[in-house]
Order: structure tokens, then C-alpha cells, then sequence
């Protein structure tokens, strides 16, 4: 399933705007498996480069969050949208960067956790104490 | 605004099992001061209970991931669940943990980064590559 | 705050097609309150009146469904979609059809679970068991 | 996979009620294909006729957003309601309606940029500015 | 597809902390069936024990709501929040406790109506009347 | 309320960094007016950089979707995913950008009818037809 084309690797190098990015990938990451997300994005190059770019710029640069914790926000942010390509994805890419087993599990808790006190509070519709307040 | 009853601790002290609870908050956090949502959840004693019990084990125990990121990972879930009140407890809590501005800015960078891939996968409905399934 | 006028019984008296509709929710509902998203909705007659259709018809009638348990249903999907007028609206509906203290901190601890189990499932991605399927 | 049977022609001739809409929704849509969703609303006849009704009265009449438009905006609901059939099924809707592949590529940007910027709004809690109020 | 490893019986029965969880669904449930759910949290065998811990004391006890009521407000936020497996399973569950065809097709209108008008009063933002407030 | 600070002309224009990005915002629109979002963002000036620029290159460019029309899908989004502000700002630009009473109220009957139907669809668990897929 797929409301646009996947592009294999000979179409990605037929598109030099394409294959540029998808170098960059391959050079960044420093592997030849480029995934779906970027094949289905090949559709539009403009899309392709700037999706790209902000996903290098955060995700694959020296930052105040290590880049184990930046996947595993990045997880849970998939799980509270419902996204299932995501989730699939990023849990490769944490393990790879290595949260362990223990960290697996205690992710999903805390973050069944938020998502049953986010509608506790919903439903309370609790007003914020002002101790929380920044202004 | 609400749609219960805010307690007071002259309520929460007049109903044993509701102080029962607040005295473990009190104790388990080292501070007097008690947020909104546990003065709301007051009005049912087993659901205030519960939902303390499912917090503490989490969230003020020992664990693989540390009480800084787990804070994080929850505000991450709070956000893409829309929860403002969430947002506003769990951002103090981070801070109060020890995230610095750098990371609190970082954090939201990955936030909305993973919003907009979320969408974008979601419009793609990309399938999964094969290298990220276990089973 | 709001992003259309809220109108006032004067205004909606002004305009024939919007009376009509505020006439049959306050025959229907047999009161002269008419809360403010009806007053919101009285900007785009076609609208409100389609809307105000689609509510009689399945809040107003009789069906398989008694009618404390459809506001509770309203309630569930309205904390999941994060909207507080309506958690606030049908909360105080829910309580003028019988909804008890108890049933409510339950259904906000039903509701609260779901919302854990849910990120849970979508975070382990299980397959749904054959069992579960009627295809 | 489905919840409920998904009915076939044969099936739905067979109920007057249901044939009628089926009747309906192919004069409508000038075309015999009738996609899953009405087959599987089937099962439910005044639930099948009363999505139907609401369905062809907005998107299937004149008014002030041309079609392709209203496709466009049904895909963008779509993807941030994470409904994968209703994503599949109005983009071959707005294709159909003349949606080009650069309009489909920077529908796709600007859902995920929204996505982006929702998401670090409700991280900031931005309170709202009074030049946006209509109130 | 999982993004964990779904427990086979024998995979179960040689932990002892998980097929106690095991022992005790099928002895509280009543049949031998345990579900992939509990098979991908026999991961983490603490989560595991604390999510049917949860389920168990909601779901399978004595309480102001229904068992039925309860598997129907559960299916409710699960579509709310697009969880295909708690769908599938809640809607078997519902079935199982007595839920008839009419009761599922009016509470999928439920749901529909009540995700329709969140989003009209979010894209209205609708201020609260001062008659829903509790404080 | 707010979980930063709300930057005043004064503080950003005390950072010239900030302040570029202000002076842009300020040319790019033609106006002095620079909402809160943006001072919210002030105080992370890398983020406020990205955040603009991805904002400046799909709002504020050619492109093959009309202006109003950009607006009109950011506030379907916006909606769908409950952000207050977000409706109010992107409500306010639509109209600045042409949007009329009958096109918003048009708007809000669309988002209303695709957010009913993608909760069907997902009670349903509806297969998608192979005549909708690309692949």
C-alpha cells in the first residue's frame, strides 16, 4: 500500500536532484539501505530535500540531547500520532543506538503512563496551578 | 474551569483514604505542595489511588532511564496529545530535574520534527521495510 | 476567544432559518438555554442546521442506546480528541441524564485506561489475532 | 480485516433500504464502483443512509470550495486523524478531480509543516494574541 | 509485524513472573485464549504485570457501569485514538458481553457524531458556558 | 500562561540573531505585527531560525497551490490536531488572504464530515480498495 510510487535506486539515480539527496543520506548515515520513507518522498524532490534537511540538522548533528534519548522522544511522539511506519522505524533506530531491552520497556510504560494522566486531566479539565506558570 | 471539584486540603484531610494518598505524595516528592490534579481526582478514591500508584512506580523509582528523560518522554506524549495542563506540570518537572533551556529547545525541535514526519508518512502511507519488523 | 460571533437570542431572532432551528432545539430539549456552540454555528445557517440535524436524530430519539450512556460515549471520544468545551457540555449532559459521582469517576478510569492501552499496542505494533477478525 | 462484514452486491440488492442508497451513490457518482466503506456500512441501514446523505449534500453539491479543494482538505483532516483508508480513498478522489502531483507533493509539506508548528505550539503554550480574537 | 517478539506458550511457561500473569488471565477470563497483547508485553515482564493489573481491576470487576457499557466505552476512545488492535479486540469483547448489532451500528454514529462536532467547536473555539462549569 | 518566556521587541532586539529572524518575518509580511509564536520561540534561536524558514518557504512562496488555499488546509490541520492558537492565527491569515464567511463555514462542515468519517472508518476497520492504491 502507498498513495504514491516507491522509487527503486535506478530511478532515484535518473533524478540527479534526487540522487543528491540520497547520497547525502547514504554518506550521513553511513550505510547503502535507504528506506521507504524517502523512496515514497522521491516524488517530490523540493519535499525530499527540505523533509532531508531538518531531519539531518536534528537528528544526525552534535546537540544538547544525546542521540539514543532523541530517538526515544522521537518514538514516543510516533506512538501518541498513531503512526505505525514510524514507530517500526525509529525503534530500529534507537536500538541501533543502543537503548537496551530495559529502556524498551520502561518507554512504552512511561509512555502509557502520560497518555492515561493526558486523559484523566482531559477529562478533569484541571486548571493549571499557577506555580506551573512562566508569565 | 473544571468538571469536578477542586479539593482543598481541608476536604483532602477530612476523607482518610484521600489523605492516606496525599500524605504518600507529600512524602514521596519531599514538598508540601500538591498540583491540581490529585485535588481533582479526590472526588473518587480508587481512581485517585490507582492513578498515584501507576505515577509512583514510574516515575519516582529507580529504572534504567533516568528521571530527567522520562520527564521529557512525557512531555513529548503530552504535547501530541494536546494536553495543555500536562504540558505545563511535566515542563516544571523536567526543570526542575535538571533540563537546561538548550534541551527544553532541542526537545521541541524533535517534537515537531516527528509531527511532521508522522503526517508526511501517514499522507505517504508508507510501507514498512522489511529490515524493521521482529516478527 | 473564539473565531465566529456568538450570537445573541436577538440576532438569532433576526434571521427566520436560524430561529427555526433554535425554536426546535429548545422544543426538543425542553428548555430556553441554548448553549454556545449552537450560537457559534448561527453564522452558517446551512451548517447549523445540518448539525443540529445530525444531533436530534441520534441524541433526541429513542434507539438501541439509553441516553446516559450516549453522553458517556460523547464524553470518551470528546476527552480522546482533546476538546474541552465538549468534555465540559456533555459532562453536565451526562449528569442531568442520571450519571452518578461513581459512574463517572469510572468512566474517566476506563477512559484513561484505553488511552494507556492504546499507545501500548501501537507502540508493540501486535498483529491483530485471527480470532478478532470476521473477514 | 474488518469489524463488520463488508457486503457484496449480491447482498445488498437484497435489502431494499440499503439498495436504495447503493442506487443513489452510483447516479451520484455517475460510475457502478462502490468503495468498502458503504459495504460496510451496509450492516447498519439508517447509519449507512445518514453518512451518505451527509457525504453527497457536501461533496457532492455546488458551493464555494470547488471540489479538487474540498478533496484536499478531506486529505488533510485524514492524515492528521491517522485514518489510512479515508487517506487512500481522497487521494484517488482528489486525483480524480484533477489534484497534480506538484499539488499532491505540496499539500503533503504544508499538512506536515501544520503538524510541526501545532506541535511546538502546544509545547509553548503561546497564549493567544488579541489581534486573532473575534470576541 | 511487531516491534517485539509475541510470545509463544512455551516462551511463557519458562518464565515463572509471566505465566503467573498468564495463569491469572486465563483463570479470570475463563478460557484458555490469551491474546497478543499479553504475548508482546511478556517482554517486560514488570509492564506486563502492570498493565493487566490495571485491566483486571477495571475491567473484570463489580462497578457502577456495566461489563457490556464498559467494552463500548473502550472501543470508543480506541478508534478516537486510531488503535486498529484495540478495535478489534474491544469490539470482540463487546460482542462477547452481549453488545447486539443495532447497539454497535448506533455506537459507531455516536462516535462519528461526536468526532464531528470536537472538531466544528475546535474550529470554533467556542468559549464554556458559565452553566457547564463545576468551579 | 505559557512554558517560556514571551519575548517583547525590546529583548529581541537585544539578540541579532533573534532579531534577523524578526526583521524577515517583519519584510517578508509587510507588517510591524509579529504574533507570539514567534517571541515564544525567541528564547531558542536556532529553533525560531528553522522554524521560520520552513514556515517562509511553503506559506510565503510561489507555488501550485493558491494562498488562501495553503490557509484553508493549515487550519484543517490545525483543527485536527486541537491547537487553539494554531486555529486562531491561521483562521485570521485565511481571512486576510480572501477566505469569506461562506467558504470558513464551508471549511468547518468538510473538517466535520471527514473527522465522522475517519472515526467510521476506523471502527469499521474498513480494507482499502485495491482500485486506491498505488502500489
Amino acid at each position: 500500500m502507498a498513495t504514491t510510487h516507491i522509487f527503486t535506486d535506478e530511478e532515484v539515480n535518473a533524478n540527479p536532484e534526487v540522487k543528491a539527496v540520497f547520497d547525502d543520506i547514504r554518506a550521513t548515515r553511513g550505510t547503502d539501505f535507504v528506506n521507504n520513507i524517502w523512496r515514497a518522498l522521491a516524488a517530490d524532490p523540493p519535499g525530499l530535500k527540505r523533509t532531508w534537511e531538518n531531519v539531518k540538522s536534528l537528528m544526525a548533528s552534535e546537540g544538547a540531547i544525546d542521540p539514543k534519548t532523541r530517538e526515544m522522544i522521537y518514538i514516543a511522539v510516533s506512538i501518541a500520532n498513531s503512526c505505525s511506519y514510524c514507530v517500526h522505524s525509529h525503534t530500529a533506530a534507537a536500538k541501533a543506538r543502543g537503548m537496551s531491552d530495559e529502556e524498551h520497556g520502561e518507554l512504552m510504560q512511561i509512555v502509557a503512563l502520560a497518555a492515561s494522566t493526558n486523559h484523566l486531566v482531559t477529562a478533569l479539565q484541571v486548571p493549571v496551578d499557577p506555580e506551573f506558570q512562566v508569565m
